[in-house]
């Protein structure tokens, strides 16, 4: 049972605590990408996990694999060159004041891979379950063609195939628009993480009936994608940069399951909440084989997530069991 | 249209995190002044701005004069002398443990300045504002009649006077009561920050109706000054040293201006709020010329310069208008 | 009036913020024991006390031994021999992430003492008070020896003699079960601290009114225990790892007392608050002579040491009184 | 007299202390340029100094700008857009272990730059002597073109222009050698920093006496470019990388003054001491107007430099004049 | 080719800076041991590296085992179990003031394991190398029973085995002196690290010959123990707790080698340094296959590792072959 | 045997590592004073010692006490009260950069006292030697008075009296000249330290035979003031900031003893060097009773200061010995 991911790597560059960029004079280094969170967030919880990428053959590359192996992820598929790893510069919020973002990822190492570079009957062998996202096919052409044969040999292979298809405004810069490709790479897809507004921007799906429903997007997609049998989605209730709550959905052809809604307050870092929410569903799916179990287990994973700096998700099974048996008091473990 | 500012500048020395003084092994420095943090705070919303006063000429002065140029604050009429930077000590509280505050200001540059340094008529060429608090006068009898002189100077040069007349009963060591004080230079304003409290303590002037009104107190101003025309005040809810509410009121001569209270959860550094409130409302009044606009912008400025550490407000323009604009959900900006 | 404790001190070892145990790259030092942190509490308020215990014969024993003096704890007769300083690591949690301890405390020198160590004639000297918790005998047959030597001592000499007889699942592991051993100490105490869980584990005392009610196993222990004259006891709500609820009661042999509960958001540092109670407990017996303000102190001095980082609670009875008087606004105090 | 520059300027990224890359958790972010390092040297020495270049329109270009403001550096010519801001990554070496850096500028905002961004009349009103590196033209045929447009326009303005020739063979990727370019930049030079290497890797012109001197070098160049007067040149002894030696030459058309070397052992920080020496000679050569002493300043700047973190030389006037005079006992000042 | 270690590891938790024990609030995390830090380093410089171990179950050993993953040693044959993992606390000297090393490793994890739990037939399959040190077999009787096992296996499966002999006179509290257990282990090493002194302490040889030579110690060794070939040694000169030199010797069995010394001025953390050069002696033997050159490679590693903070050696071949090549400049790589 | 000192205690604040003022956005936390490095140094190494001075009233006071608690000195004729604590920034130099303090002392607490604040008769009982400085005497006018008090008192109740005349140029403004104030107080004197620019400054003593020697001013000295019996000095090479030479020398009458110079690189913190050496000589003479040998631990004792962070001197008296056997290897403790 292996799970492998494909996608860009960036160093997160973080001010302390509550800094905005101009106060800083330090930056918290952490690795992160939508993908890789979901594998690394898998090996902590013992699955064995992959991630397939590129970075720049300097120490920053080095010390980027470094941390996916601390952390046991499988890195032998990593290839090395072009120019440099993508950053992301990150301002912690609270309160009323947004976290934010600056990306510096044009021209990165993983933009200009080049789709040869990739063996995926190799890369994929023994592989239980493929993941990538919505942002690959974002960043360059070759990283689509990449992601795409990626996702037909996985399917070839019979390997589960998940994407969690978030639209990113800010990418999508290489000539083609998401609906434009989006859809061939849906077409290879088991089980996709989707949101009302994703349907629209990737697919041009927008409710038709009249409560403007999630469920009668979500009998669109599956019509249209006959492979994609469920489609799962987060929603998120924003109180404020430091207190959000968040439940889970899945419709599974049939129906809609939801989770109840776990309330997060006093939020340590938010940032990779929703890969977090992946890689638990992931687990769940693996070892449970339950849908409703999956659901629940990625929402509490999740809501740990934001009490962890960094991307990615250090808890343990038992940690993450006991939120979703509704042990939230937090209280201390002699 | 620039704004100029008078006061001291102390250099504040923090307990880092949520350290006690006596388990503190470093202070984080920061640098801030009732008047300074509303020129600062005006410069880094894009208004031209110019804080004057006076350092010692050392190291200390010089870092300080440094910081105020990193914001952009015009530096030019700082004048250096006297033996020392005014401090004050910081111990950050949480829940229903207060923050403290120590001050050692007593002989600083500033209380020892001289009221012939300044020449007034020069220093506020092109000022459009001037902005002074009831801090100023309290210090030293020169710094009382610097701040008068700088007052009834802009008056005759046709520029907006405003002051926050806040009473701090720490001060007030040089010989007169504020009442002796004080409403010679209200006598120059135009705007003033004005509470209850303060009305008692620096006019003798206490609500005069059945209820006890801030409106009885106000027209009794307004009456006594009749050059003053709006009268603000901020009403803070303090529910734990970490979460407050606020809400920004104006009388401006005919009705009583409010805005609804916006919850302040989750603070990081409550200190220089007021200014950050004062200094949105100039903002407000330069460019939106409309009294409630400029109280929503004040307000909105306070409640964010709460998530943010250190005395100037670092927001910008956006920042406020969306919380303004009821945006108070901090949701990641990608 | 002084108080003395006695019971093993740790060098607690804590990931800064929240940092999870393999993110952590330093750690915080601090040093704490149950007894230790009722001693160093009270003299913090300003009573004179002091602490019993065994060190080694390092550096990390004179280091521990200077952090007690910085507080004014009496530290002449510590005695220093064996290994080691025992040790407990803290990642420190947030929401629903709880905190958690991990203890390296076998073989301390605390542990390996003999109980002919200790001159308890000479030790409690004028001593008014002394206290021991349900930890010391836990941790080694010798240690129990001592504790039970320094309770029957004190009461020779009309000491006052208090115990938190709190049970640790995770120690008595040299061969007698609590139940077996307990029973001696308490018959030498004029106050204990005991929950109803306590009392199953350390008396095989369970409720036996209908209800299940505290009030019927406080009866049973007053019952088999004529010395102790009250039962006190905390009720933790435990909202979350950043939010808990705390009020205290004291069965002084004819009724229950029981403090509204305090409202604790925002905990900066849980550990020790039980400690911080019974500190402030005994502060209120030995200054009030009542045992209702004893009790609002207790909980009131608990209170205030979740907003304080380390095992020790730094505050003044200025600071208490304000909470016990209702005022938990936390305003900014200048 | 006003001295204007003109160049990249990166945010560097160090690890603290001497971690090397795969260790680090943080990095001090400091800002430097070969160019603005000169000018903001300048401008802490009390010359008026600006700086002109290209930042992304984001919080990084903000903050490099607001880096420039708190020492005086002029930026009013700085202009906005493009990408990213170019970074370089540092790690401290000591002993036989080199300082490492690697470099991340591609497609920086400054390397897309338009030449037509620039009115070199404009911006070059009221200066008096205008400086650039070898490292500009290297970076993109744009900024190739607007550094001749600025060195022909200062030129024509009669403005004295220095360049420091420095070939780094990690850029010129571009299309052209260094020897296609830099003679036309040259040709408007009064002065430039050039070694024996330098002389050969962008002029082809290589020592053509029996010694292989220096000095036949000079006589090469400024035979080839009659409008150079001056060449400077500084030998560094390379010990260790915590212990360099230091000396400077300048070919004034008639002779090489050479200095002593300085000894500098303890080094803090080695990068930005070839800035430091330009920024000193410059010093020199406008308030001393003796080239001798121009050049011993520029080595005592130099010097003081490597005791200090980042790229700007934080000194005052008299602790270079100390140097120096002689002084480098490092004598404590009370 | 395959490196396989084994003995203890333990947190290294050292003071930050030089600040002393009693000054101390934080401790820098670290994990090193004598055999460890020699997988590590051969790790590090690419050579396949795998230790084994015993660590505790809990967050502790798990976050020792994911340091290890980090730099690529092979983790497989690490086992769980016991109380605790052993400490050591440093505390960094300067000058005339050494560093000091306060062990707590007593009732350890490693000291606790049994001899059974170790497979050496299958643990060594595809070994090249076997290494260890005289720490493993005075920890614990067990200790040195799993090491004699592990060492007659790798004999018997024609694998290399090497032993740093060094005496740790705080160690060997088991029962047996050195000189009763180290024979039967020295009988199976290949190549031994082994002074004068550890001679006279191991194995009671001592020179005999008039100089007291270390020459006529060799001739002793090999003649007792004839499978031994090689006999290594390096000379560390002590000029201050910041200032060494080092060099190496090699006995071959029928002349002494012996390298250059280093010079090894403003060291950063001299602990290591000693497996530093065991590691780099290794992969010279492995790669060159030439002793010289092999100490040659380790005297350069061990100067390096002396410029790094922590037990790992963190650098690259090309790095210390530089060294090697005479390179201790410290000239800036850009 | 108790030592007891007088004289002002500061806080010190200086910028961490090499940082410069304007560059520092924390300074690091100590405390310390001429005389209370003397009895600080003197508790740490085992004798009892007492400080006398004053503190304000609040948190700054009663950390600044807690500090000397931790170390073991008697704090309890320490009085509280007026306005501030004197406060001195340090920023740390290195090579051929000084270390640079900036004094904001003035107004303080301890110059605002009374003479009559103290009962010196009460201080000094059980005191055996007492000693001040000549910083006291030149703070004010009180000051000055409560220490020549103290010296009479001393000396009527058969204490040793030491003073450190050195001579601070930057203080004596209340109105008297040195030259007026020290010969009372040294009239009072057993041993003092005094170099030949001091006995200039302080007494108008200059050499007077031909070699302008350092001898014939002890003559004088001791001629003038015959209660003193022995003058110390130190001598300093100063190499560079990081590297200083040091040397005692003591005429005890007859002779001039003098130490080896001692070599002191790599300085890690310079400040309280001269107070080291004086409670070095002090110990000597209260324990070894031998001037030679006094003297030799007073600067082996002041040489390790320098490889301390802080004030105090954190050193054993084993360590000390160490040095002046000469062992100045700083091999590794383990």
């Amino acid at each position: 049972m292996k799970v492998t991911t494909f996608g860009e790597v960036m160093m997160r560059l973080s001010t302390p605590n509550f800094s905005r960029f101009p106060q800083a004079t330090q930056f918290d280094i952490n690795f992160g990408g939508g993908e890789a969170n979901v594998s690394s967030s898998l090996a902590i919880l013992g699955i064995s996990a992959n991630h397939v990428t590129r970075f720049p053959d300097n120490d920053l590359g080095l010390t980027a694999t470094n941390i996916f192996k601390k952390f046991g992820v499988g890195t032998e598929h990593i290839i090395y060159g072009g120019d440099r790893i993508g950053i992301y510069f990150v301002e912690k919020g609270a309160a009323m004041r947004p976290s934010k973002v600056v990306y510096d990822r044009v021209n990165s190492s993983f933009a200009t891979l080049q789709s040869a570079d990739f063996n995926w009957e190799e890369i994929l062998k023994d592989t239980t379950w493929f993941h990538f996202t919505g942002i690959t096919p974002a960043i360059s052409e070759a990283a689509f063609q990449a992601c795409l044969e990626a996702a037909q040999t996985a399917n070839r292979m019979g390997i589960t195939v998940s994407a969690d298809v978030g639209y990113r405004s800010n990418l999508w810069k290489w000539g083609k628009r998401p609906n434009e490709i989006m859809p061939q790479l849906i077409e290879n897809c088991d089980i996709i993480v989707c949101s009302k507004g994703d349907a629209a921007d990737m697919f041009g799906i927008i409710p038709n009936d009249e409560k403007g429903s999630f469920k009668s997007v979500c009998k669109q997609i599956t019509a249209r994608f006959p492979k994609v049998k469920k489609i799962l989605n987060t929603k998120r209730g924003q109180i404020s940069a430091s207190h959000n709550t968040l439940l889970g959905r899945c419709w599974d052809g049939t129906q809609m399951l939801e989770t109840e809604a776990i309330n997060i307050p006093d939020i340590v870092d938010r940032i990779g909440g929703g890969d977090a929410f992946m890689a638990g569903y992931i687990y769940g799916e693996l070892i449970y084989k339950d849908c409703r179990k999956a659901l629940e287990f990625g929402v509490a994973a999740s809501a740990l997530k934001h009490t962890i700096e960094g991307d990615f998700n250090l808890v343990s099974v038992q940690e993450v069991e006991a939120v979703v048996k509704g042990d939230v008091s937090g209280r201390l473990k002699r």
